[in-house]
C-alpha cells in the first residue's frame, strides 16, 4: 500500500508540474526571474518562480538560451572582492559567522539557482537538459565552461552513486524504457522490435541500467551481456540472429558487449565503473556457473592511429591486423601517457585488462571502418580489479595477457621493417 | 516487474553494505583512510575505503568520534593561500582551468570526502547519523560548526524538495515504519498501537510523511490531520477515544494538530513548509468539501516569556489566559524582530496567520505548563499565503485575525495595569 | 513489502512448475495417470502426478490428445445407476452423507481431475490451454461436446467476474503483454509497434483488459476506447496516422472502436459485458466530461445476409447501403428470433441501442467484404442499459434511434420493390 | 505501472461495492431477491441483485440468516424428479444438449446463487462470512448440513492450491495484516506487538501465510517458522524474551512450531499440507543449511484420553509422561483407526512422523491442562513424506522414530501394570 502511495505521489507530482506550467506567466525577463529565485529567502513564492523560469526556458530559441546561460556565466559569478573579503575575515576570526560567509561568497550564486530550481518535482530532467544545451551551445567561451563546471558539480553529487538504482531490463519492462534503450544503444545499433528481443528475452541473454529516482523514467547507462559458453571473438556470432540460447546455468562466462551513455547533460559523470563491477557481481551471485567476466569491445581508434602514425595495415590479411590491433592496444599513448584508444581508456581505468585480440570480429561498415574488424576481449577479474586499477593508475602501463604480449611484440617488429 | 527489479536491487544493495562490512579491516587510522579516500583518484578502492570508514565510525566511542570530527574541521579545511592565489590566477585568466582550480580550493576537503562516502549503497543513512553526533558532541567549537555548515550545505543539495517523496502513512503501512511513527511523535505522544491506530484508521484521519528514496525505511518529517466540522478549540477532544468519526466527504476542514521532525541529523534542514502546502494542495484535490485548512497549534513559549517579562497569570482564569495568549502571540519577539515563539515563527514563515485562541485546549500536564493550556489556530488560505509570506518576510508584522487582535489589545491593557 | 513477497512467490512458483516439469517420468500411460490422480486421497503425491499429467499432456501429438480426451469423456463420465441408487437413498433419508453421496455421483470424476490438475501453480493457463485444444479437435461428437460442458462449468466459476482484475493498458505496459495485444487484436488489425502506439500513447486513447491473478501474463479480453469530440462515422478518421491528438479533457464521447477476446480455450466465457460496463463507469469517473458512451462497430453480417436473401445491393451507393445496414440490424433474424448479426446480439444484449449507422466507415478489405463498408454506433446510455437489457431479453425487439428506424423503413420498402 | 493499474482497480473496486451498499435498497422479501438472481438470465441486472443481497443479508439477525439459510436449503435444492427424467433422457439420447439439462438438474440452484453472488467485487469474503455464519447457526440439520456441503464444493474449488499466494509475513507488513495475525494465533497466544515482533523481525525468525486474490486482507492460514540449531525440546526456550536471535545462515533446522487456519468460513477446505511443504521447500532454496524440518506440536488430546480410558498419570513425573505421551500418539486410535489427537491426524496425514516427545515442553496453563506439558516433534524429511504418506493412507499405522517407539513400549507395560 505504501508503494501505491508512492506512486501515486509521483504521479501526482507530474501533474503538478504540467498543471503548474499552464499558470499565467510573469511577464518579467527571464534573467529578472532568476535573480529574483536567488534572493527570495523563503520556498513559497521560490516554487512558483522556479516552475515558471522552467517553463520559460523550454520555449527559448537557442540564441535566447545563450544569452540566458551568459547572464549566469557573469552576472551570477563569483565576486572575487567578496571572496578575498571574507577569507580575510575568517583567518582573523575564524567562526560559524565568518565561514560561512566565506562559504557563501566562495560560491557562485547560480549554483544555489540551480538547487532551486530542481525544488521543483520532475525538474531534475529538466536541469539535466538544461546541460546539454548548455555544451551544445557552449563551445569553448571560457565562462560558458565555467558556468559548465558548476552545473557538473552538482550533477556529480545529485547522481552519486549511493542516489543510483540498478534495474534489470527484460521484455517485460515498459514498452517506453525499451524504445529508450533502441534510441540510446550507441555500439551496436537495434534497428527493430525484434532485434531487442533478441537480446532481452532469451535465456542467455541480460540488460541492466542505472536510474535516478527523480528521473524514473529515464535510463541513464545500460548495458548489454551475453551468457556464454567460452570467450567470444566475434559480434557477429555473439548477435546472430538464427542462434540457438542457451540454459542461463550452462554458461561459464558474462560477456558484456555494448555499454551506452544515454543523457547527453550528464557528460563526465561517470557510471560504467560501477554498472560493470555491479551488473558481475548480481550475477556472479545468481549464477553460480560463471566464473568469467569479460567485454567484447570494439577499437575505436585503431585505422585512425594508424593513419596517424603512418603505419600500414591490410584488412584483408587478419593476422597482420591482430598484432597491429594488440600493438596500438599496449602502446599507443596520447595524452598524459594515457592510451589513445577510448575504450581502452575506460575499461583499463576500471581495473580490467587486455586478454585477447581477435580479428574478423565486427564486420559491419562501422567496425571495418573504425578497426579493420578487429575487436577485443577486456578481462574482469573480480579478485584483481582494485590491484590493477591501482597499477595502472601509478603508472599508466598497461596490463594484458602474455598472449597479447607477444602477439604485439611480433607487431610492433614488423611495422618498424616496414617503415 | 521493473518494480521488483528495483525492489531486489534495493535489498541487494542492503545485503551488500551489510556483508561488506564484515570484511577483514584495514589497520590504518580513520584519519588516514579519510585523506586515502579523498586522494584515490578512481572508484575502485574509494567504495571499500569509504564502506571500512563508515563501518568503523559506527563503533567509536564519543571521544574518538569527537577526534575524527576535528580532524575532519583542521586538516581538511580550506587552505587560504590556496584559495587567494587560485583567485588571483582566475581574475589574471578566467579559463575553465583557473575556474577549477579556485573552486577546488575553495571547498574543503571533507566535502568530497562526504560525497564520496555517500557512494556506498545506502549510506546516506548513516551520514545523516553522522551529523547527529556532530551536533550532540560538538558544542560551541567554531571549527565543528563551520564542518556542521559544510554537512548541512550537501544535505540541503541532497534532500531538496525535489528529491523528497510524500507518502500517506495509514494502518496499511509497514509495521516498522510505524513504529517510528510512535519513537518520533513529538507534540502530543502517541502511547500504544491502539492509540496509533486512532490517530491513522479512522476515515476523518490522515498521516503524511516525506521520505527521501536512499533512505526508505526513514520518515524525515509527518504530519498528523483531522478532517473535522469547522474548526476545532481543544485537542482532547480532537483526539478522544470515544468519539464518533466523520465521514471524509462530510468534512469541511482539515486540521493540522501534530508536526514532527524525525531526524536530528537533518536539524535546520526545513521541510515542514512543503509538507503542510502538499497536503493542503493533495486533501484539497481529494476532498473537494474541503474549505479549511487550520493547525490547532500548542504555544510553548507562552509560560517562559510570562515568568521572564514579570507578567502575571493565572491559569484557572481561562479568559485572561486566552488574553495573555493572544497578546503573546502578537508582540512577543525576540532576535532580529522575529516572533518569541518558535511554533509562530514556523507559521507565520510559512504564510499562515494567527487565525483564533483557545483556552483550556491542551489540559495535559505539558500543555498546562508550557502554555496554562492555551492553543492556537493559524489559518493557511491557499490563496494568501503568498502574500502573507512576503509581508512577514518584509515587514515581520504578525498577521492575526480581527478577533485575535481585539483580545491581544484587551490582554495588552490588563497586564499594563497590573504592573 | 507484501507486494515484493507477493511477485517473489509468484516467481518462485513459475520456476517450480518448470522445474518440475524436468523431472524423471513416471511410465504409466496417462490414462492411468488420470485414474491415480482421481483416486489418490491425499495431496501429496496428487500434485506431482498432477504436474506429470499437465507435462504429458503438452507433448502429445492431436490424435493422442483425442484419444485422452475420449478417455475423459466415457471411463469417467458419470454412472447412471449409482446417479439413480444414491439419489433413491437420499430421498428416502436426506442427510448430509446420503446428499454427499447423491452429489458425488452426479457429478463425473473428470470434473474433479480437472480440479486437481489446477492444483499445480500457474495450471490454470494449461487448462485453457486443453480445452482450446478440445475445441479445435473435438468436432460434433456429443461426448467431447459433453466433456466440453464440463471445462466451461468450471471456468465459468474460475473466471468469475469477481475474480478478474482490470488493467490499463498503455505505453508503459510490459512489452511481453504489449506483444499479445498486437497478437489478439481482432477487429482491425494492428500492424506494427508504431501503429499500436499510435492506440495507447495518445491522451485521447486508452486501452483497458481484464485478466486472471492465475494467469498475469494472459489477458482475457481487451477493449480499445478512443476518446472524441461527438461520435463518430468512419473507422478510417479515428484511426489516421496524421491526426492530431486531442487533450483528454475535452472529449465528450468515448468511442469503443475494438474489442478482442483473447483466449480461445475461454469460448462461451462472457466477459465483454462487463469488460464496456466497467470502463464506461471507470471513465465517466476519470473524466467529467465524458457523456456520451457509444462503440464503432463493424457489421459483420450484412454482405452475408444480403446474399442468403437474394436482396441486391451495390455498394457504391452509399445511402442504400445505410438504409439497408439499418433495415438488416433491426429486422434480420436468426435463431431463437435472436438478431442476425453477431455483433448486434452483444450489444443489444448488453442493453445498448442501435444509435447511428455510417456508410464508408471502413473502407478496408474486410469492411467493405463483410458490410459493404458500413458501420454502426451501438449506444450505452448508462442510465437505460438495465432497462434495455431486460426489454430485449423479454421481446427480442431490437431498440434503436428514431433516425435509425426510419432509414430502415425506406430500406425495407425499396428492397420489397426490387424483388 | 501495470502494477499500480491493478492496484488502483482493486481500490476502485472496493469504493464501488461500498458505494453500491449505499443504493436504494429493493423492497422484495431477500429470498424473492434470491429467485430474482437464479432467474435472471443476463448479468445487467443480475449485478445489482447481488449486491442488494449480499449487502441485506450483512444486517439480518441470527434468526433471519437461518431463515434464509432455510430456504435455500430447501426452495433452492435439487429436485429428485427432474434429476431422473433428464437423467433417463440422457441415457436414451446421450447429446450435448440432453447432458446439459441433466448437470443443469443434478445441482441445486442455490450453486448457481452462489455464483453469481461471488460476480460483486469483493464478494468472496462476504461469502465466506456467509459460510461462517451457517456453520455457527446451522447445528445438525440435515438440510443446512447439505447445503453446507454446496459452500464447501464451490469453495475447494474457488481456494484451490493453484489461486492461492504465498506470502511472507515479517516486521515490513502492513499492521491491518499484523493485527489479524496477534488475533487468529490459535496455538501460542500473541499477546502484544512486541510479543508479535519477537517471531517476525529476529533473523532466525519466519513467518508465511497463504492468502487468495480476491481477499487482500485476510490471510487464510499461517505457520510460524524458528530457526534453530538443532531439535528444539521445548517452547518456552524456543519462544524466551531474552534469547539471542542467531544468524539465519547458521540454522541446521526449520521449527514449525504454531498453524493457525484463520477463517472459521473455510473449515474443513484444507491448507496447512501444502503450506507446510511449500514453506519447507521456499526455506531449503533460500537457506543451504537448513537439514531438517521438524514442528514443535501441542498434544491436545492426551489428558482428556487418559481420563477417557482411566489410566493414570502424575504431571509431577516428566519421564512417566513421555512415555504416557509416546503410547498415546502411536496407539490410541478414534473413528476409522485414526490416531485420536488431531494434530497428529494432521502431520502424520501430510507424511511426517513421530520423532521425539518432551516432557516439561510446554508449562503454559493450556499446555499443562491438555497434555501435562509434554510436546511432540513430527518429522518432515522431504525425500520420504510421499511414501510415508501412502502408508499412512493405506494402513493407518503410525510411523515413528526406534527411540519414540521404545519410549511407548515401556509406557504401555506400566499402564498395564498399574491396572
Amino acid at each position: 500500500m505504501t508503494l501505491l502511495a508512492d506512486l501515486l505521489s509521483t504521479v501526482f507530482e507530474r501533474r503538478y508540474r504540467r498543471h503548474a506550467a499552464g499558470a499565467a506567466l510573469d511577464g518579467r525577463p527571464l534573467t529578472e526571474l532568476a535573480d529574483a529565485l536567488v534572493g527570495t529567502a523563503g520556498e513559497t513564492s521560490g516554487l512558483a518562480l522556479a516552475e515558471e523560469i522552467l517553463t520559460r526556458f523550454d520555449t527559448l530559441g537557442d540564441d535566447e538560451k545563450l544569452e540566458f546561460f551568459r547572464y549566469l556565466a557573469t552576472a551570477m559569478n563569483i565576486d572575487p572582492e567578496a571572496v578575498r573579503s571574507s577569507l580575510d575575515e575568517y583567518e582573523r576570526d575564524p567562526s560559524k559567522a565568518t565561514y560561512r560567509s566565506f562559504a557563501a561568497a566562495a560560491e557562485p550564486a547560480r549554483q544555489e539557482m540551480i538547487r532551486r530550481l530542481n525544488r521543483v518535482p520532475g525538474a531534475t530532467g529538466a536541469l539535466v537538459q538544461m546541460r546539454a544545451d548548455l555544451l551544445r551551445l557552449g563551445g569553448k567561451e571560457a565562462e560558458l565552461q565555467a558556468l559548465d563546471l558548476d552545473f557538473r558539480h552538482l550533477f556529480a553529487s545529485w547522481f552519486n552513486r549511493g542516489f543510483l538504482v540498478l534495474r534489470p531490463i527484460n521484455w517485460e519492462s515498459p514498452a517506453h524504457i525499451l524504445e529508450k534503450i533502441i534510441a540510446y544503444e550507441a555500439v551496436h545499433a537495434i534497428d527493430s522490435w525484434d532485434d531487442l528481443r533478441r537480446r532481452l528475452e532469451p535465456t542467455d541473454r541480460r540488460c541492466f541500467a542505472f536510474f535516478h529516482p527523480s528521473m524514473p523514467d529515464e535510463p541513464l547507462i545500460f548495458v548489454e551481456v551475453a551468457l556464454n559458453s567460452g570467450i567470444p571473438g566475434s559480434v557477429q556470432a555473439l548477435l546472430a540472429e538464427d542462434r540457438n540460447p542457451m540454459p542461463e546455468d550452462q554458461a561459464d562466462t558474462a560477456v558484456f558487449y555494448s555499454i551506452s551513455n544515454c543523457q547527453a547533460g550528464l557528460a563526465s559523470i561517470s557510471f560504467g565503473n560501477s554498472l560493470i563491477k555491479q551488473v558481475a557481481s548480481d550475477l556472479a551471485a545468481e549464477l553460480s556457473g560463471l566464473k568469467t567476466f569479460v567485454t567484447l569491445s570494439p577499437i575505436p581508434g585503431l585505422i585512425k592511429w594508424l593513419s596517424q602514425e603512418d603505419h600500414e595495415w591490410d584488412i584483408e590479411q587478419p593476422d597482420q591486423m591482430k598484432a597491429l590491433a594488440a600493438h596500438y592496444l599496449l602502446n599507443a599513448k596520447g595524452r598524459s601517457n594515457m592510451p589513445f584508444d577510448p575504450v581502452a581508456r575506460f575499461h583499463l581505468g576500471n581495473g580490467a585488462l587486455v586478454h585477447a585480440v581477435h580479428a574478423d570480429a565486427d564486420t559491419s561498415d562501422k567496425g571495418r571502418a573504425q578497426s579493420g574488424g578487429t575487436m577485443v576481449n577486456y578481462l574482469y577479474d573480480l579478485s584483481r580489479v582494485s590491484q590493477n586499477h591501482e597499477q595502472f593508475a601509478n603508472t599508466r602501463d598497461v596490463i594484458a595477457s602474455a598472449d597479447v604480449k607477444s602477439l604485439a611484440a611480433s607487431a610492433s617488429l614488423s611495422t618498424t621493417q616496414e617503415r
